[in-house]
């Protein structure tokens, strides 16, 4: 549990800006080389590096070396975890809308 | 555009705390007031109030002030931006398992 926590921890901090984010929609549609990768974002090769390495130690993408070129993969399983955690949350909000749902229906379920 | 993807930085950034995910969770079984909620969790009550500020700056939730009583009520829609950031990468990975089918089953849409 406490692993699951800080797994979210690093993953939504991962997600918490936009080059990431953009980064993470473009190897949606395929695995990338870095180099072309980069050259779609504004900034320094070593600042992007910075933003590939936060989302590979992160689990959201792995990179494989062949020769000199490094390919970008998404992860998509990763992303699963926020779909997990909000879904839970839908969870505990639809116990307490069938909790006052029965409260409203059904008398004998109210204490006072 | 440039206001959504500052919006999802500032979720983001609220989502990846524990204490802020576990108000959320608390706070998804219905409104509670500042003190009961800060009781639930093990910190000082002014590092408390850091978290609820910043679930507050990010609309994750809202307080009502009533007498000396503040209550925080959890603003489900704001985590339904979550969603629709997920549902679009969602979209980007389908496109792309469509493109690929369409180039494993009718040839012509090869060009090469």
């Amino acid at each position: 549990m406490a692993q699951y926590s800080a797994q979210l921890d690093g993953l939504f901090v991962a997600l918490a800006d936009p080059t990431r984010r953009g980064v993470i929609r473009r190897l949606g549609r395929g695995p990338m080389s870095v180099g072309d990768l980069a050259g779609e974002f504004p900034m320094t090769l070593p600042s992007f590096m910075k933003h590939v390495r936060t989302l590979e130690a992160n689990g959201l993408i792995r990179t494989v070396k062949s020769g000199r070129v490094r390919t970008c993969i998404l992860n998509r399983e990763r992303l699963a975890l926020v779909d997990d955690w909000l879904a839970e949350q839908r969870r505990v909000w639809e116990e307490r809308t069938d909790r006052l749902e029965s409260l409203l229906t059904d008398p004998k379920e109210n204490p006072s």
